[in-house]
């Protein structure tokens, strides 16, 4: 990750990401900071006490390689700040300004504190470096959707299902503030809408929010697994005309099975027309948005009221990291905080909007930034870009190889949109059957379930598999790994083919 | 951690934890797993494919040090499960098997799974060995709560304030069903009772799952911060007259600031009156279920419904790792499941009921277990167990010194219950002044802040303060760190006393 090789290969391209990484010094310059950035590590508590306004490190000017060892052997700052924070001979202000990263922070740092390893991030006294580096890399996602100055709110949860969780919440609190302190009864009975091709955490939502599953409204989808417009509005009137309250709309932006993008902009057109909240469920299409070749799918997000975004999956950060982003800003504290006086006191000497644990649904929040923003600095943007697009260039690669082969049957025509690749292999015993015979389909329905079980046996590969709605098991490849090569794919196909000729 | 001292220092003394740690082969034997245990490894699927029908790995039947490179130069099965899972060379079966820790599940593991770092724990052929660990701890931490047989549900979660909103939705499930499908207008209006010193994650759980805060009814408590039974009763009378429903007691075991617990027996007896649900929140107090000296503060523990307790606190382990534990089993799955197709498909070759992803809010889960599993094999329950112990004589260490010490003044009387020590230090142009006085307050509440401030700039140590109630900002030292010594203790007073006595 942080060899130099990829220094020089990858440039930052883009706004606070964006710099020349050159390993010289030029490339240093804070010269691209807007002044509100600058603000951001410099004192804004002009009315404290002048001993506290200390300008801090300005970690939107570093590089993943000052973590490396200089090059006359001396640590950088960010190094010594990260590596050596907790032990018992740095001081405790140190170690707060450093905002530890270590399991080690013995001693007086503990104490007044009920955690004994790594940090909490929900005070920016307790992990202020962490903070500041989600603030910058949310507002860098939010840009990169395309709201204006990436202003907003968010925060990084942990998984897809607790962020499209808190867009439902946000929904809720929007419309109908009075829920937080009342309960559901304060409103009228409140219906969400989400594609039949969804992932279940919004139906899950629903039933834990206290919705009730019946109150999540699924909606049809065309055959590449797309939901209908139409659909979404005839179920909107049908709602409406029973006298419900039709709150909220989740689009997703690449389906779990189908990769499928829902038409935002229709979507949202129709939000619009009926007051509703518009999600973007782009856990797992949301790598896209990094790549000028792929982002036209999500055509449209940037008029949608929030967005999930997992940089976990397509983009390869290591499990946890999962963004919820929100257009309107301070709405996410609004719904969640209980001001909590043991923890949020307003007499601290720096400046308590920085304490963003009151806004999530958590207490202590485990450390997800840092992985996501050093991966960030060290592959840039146009790295992940090309991340995405080998991705999906291979499964294009896979698509291609299989759609006019024989034995093969594709789910869905046409080029997946994302790196989603459907299809089921019909056994040369299955060749010859009626498509539509309850035989045919009993049996290519053991086909995926079986090739897949010689497959852990024999420990070559695995594969996924599942039905949905009526089509019975089928396999679904998908490539979120940019290591794999053509001559991985072509080595599946002929393992598929070895298993399954005699099935 | 792994150190061949540590393992000679503590050995196994509880169940599956409970075996002689010696380096010889002979501590190894399974002898005292229970037939059902032992289930747990072998093949349940007697009807499946003989193929799929191997021994796996018994986990519950390895150290800590097999880890570790074995005597001769050799790596134990276990260490090489763990760090060479992912290597391209590896075949897939194997990585499976494996449940791979790393980051590095390249080329076709990934095929067929969105996620491209470490393993999403939500079905077992994903991460089966953490599956079984989880398991394995789970039912531990249930026989330690002292639930018969250790039989009962249970999850690691993204932390305390997740696990109390677990708490919450299965109790409504319990009571109500029907809101999992109908939403909250489906049951009358609910009412959750908590202490008004208990953590505000119950109050957001309240919010979030659509109860609404004004009906949790904050409970009042004694001059040491504990639940007056009276009280809860009187307030459940209440609210059963105005015509609500209650549901739900929140007895909080180790309170944030005071670290008080609040009597479980008694509340336990309330709540089977009235057939309410009892919650233990233990998050900050569960490690003292580990002590024989101090696990009589939950006496009564057993009796309740559900149990939060979060390894990452008192015990040390890194974050996060906490766990909701319930008694009555599968009700979990009951209350979350959506059964998603794609996920947990029933004719998978092996025991789907280890997939338990889908009792989880979340879709895929970080894997918290390991850290913790690998922290209980290395220390044992007995090194738990010093651990608290010690810290606990560490905060009565501080408890002594400064009880009778001119210019301090406890907030409450007596030992405290946990490490928490709760004080006010008085500087010398205060002390002559009436207590009760505007000025005074005034004054005092500004101690605490104004020495934190000044201990952040001289960078020597740090302190955590917050007012309570009426009561002014007051100084809270908690210990949860072993290494902590009495002459840091004597230190951190010195320090208060250089830089407070001329405020």
């Amino acid at each position: 990750l942080l060899s130099k090789k990829n220094f020089l290969q990858h440039g930052w391209v883009m706004g606070f990401l964006q710099k020349n990484n050159s390993l010289g010094e030029e490339g240093r310059l804070a010269g691209s900071l807007s002044e509100r950035q600058k603000n951001l590590f410099s004192c804004v508590n002009s009315d404290r006490d002048a001993r506290f306004c200390r300008t801090e490190t300005d970690f939107s000017n570093m590089f993943a390689r000052d973590l490396l060892p200089a090059k006359n052997g001396e640590e950088s700052p960010l190094s010594r700040s990260l590596w050596t924070a907790g032990t018992r001979s740095s001081t405790a202000c140190e170690q707060v300004i450093r905002g530890s990263s270590t399991n080690s922070l013995l001693g007086w740092t503990s104490l007044g504190w009920l955690g004994s390893g790594s940090p909490l991030q929900f005070t920016y006294e307790i992990a202020p470096v962490f903070v500041l580096m989600e603030q910058l890399t949310l507002k860098k996602m939010r840009e990169i959707i395309g709201w204006p100055s990436g202003e907003g709110d968010g925060i990084f949860s942990p998984g897809g299902a607790i962020s499209n969780m808190y867009s439902v919440m946000i929904a809720r609190y929007k419309y109908f503030p009075e829920v937080k302190a009342k309960g559901m009864s304060a409103a009228p009975r409140l219906v969400l809408f989400t594609s039949e091709h969804s992932h279940y955490s919004i139906k899950k939502a629903g039933a834990a929010l206290g919705f009730g599953s019946e109150n999540v409204v699924l909606l049809s989808t065309d055959e590449r697994g797309r939901v209908i417009p139409a659909d979404l509005e005839a179920k909107i009137l049908d709602v409406k005309q029973k006298g419900y309250h039709p709150l909220f709309v989740n689009a997703t932006a690449g389906s779990t099975v189908y990769g499928a993008f829902d038409p935002i902009n229709e979507i949202a057109d129709i939000c619009e027309k009926y007051n509703m909240w518009l999600h973007v469920d782009g856990a797992w299409g949301g790598g896209l948005l990094m790549s000028r070749k792929h982002r036209h799918k999500f055509s449209g997000v940037e008029r949608a009221n929030s967005v999930t975004w997992n940089p976990h999956k397509m983009m390869g950060v290591p499990l946890q990291c999962s963004a919820i982003l929100v257009r309107e800003k301070g709405i996410l504290a609004g719904c969640n905080s209980m001001c909590a006086g043991y923890l949020f006191q307003p007499d601290k000497q720096y400046d308590v909007s920085y304490d963003t644990g009151d806004k999530a649904i958590q207490c202590g929040r485990h450390v997800d930034i840092f992985k996501f923003w050093l991966m960030w600095k060290a592959k840039g943007t146009i790295g992940f870009e090309q991340h995405i697009d080998k991705c999906l260039d291979l499964s294009q690669y896979l698509y291609d190889k299989i759609r006019n082969r024989e034995g093969y049957e594709m789910v869905f025509d046409g080029v997946p949109q994302h790196t989603n690749v459907c299809f089921w292999y019909i056994p040369p015993s299955l060749r010859g059957m009626e498509h539509n015979s309850k035989e045919y389909r009993e049996k290519l329905h053991k086909v995926a379930p079986n090739i897949k079980a010689m497959m852990m046996e024999s420990g070559t590969t695995m594969v996924g598999y599942q039905p949905q709605g009526q089509k019975v098991n089928f396999f679904r490849m998908v490539i979120s790994n940019p290591a794999a090569l053509q001559s991985d794919i072509d080595f599946l196909i002929d393992e598929i083919e070895r298993l399954g000729r005699d099935l």
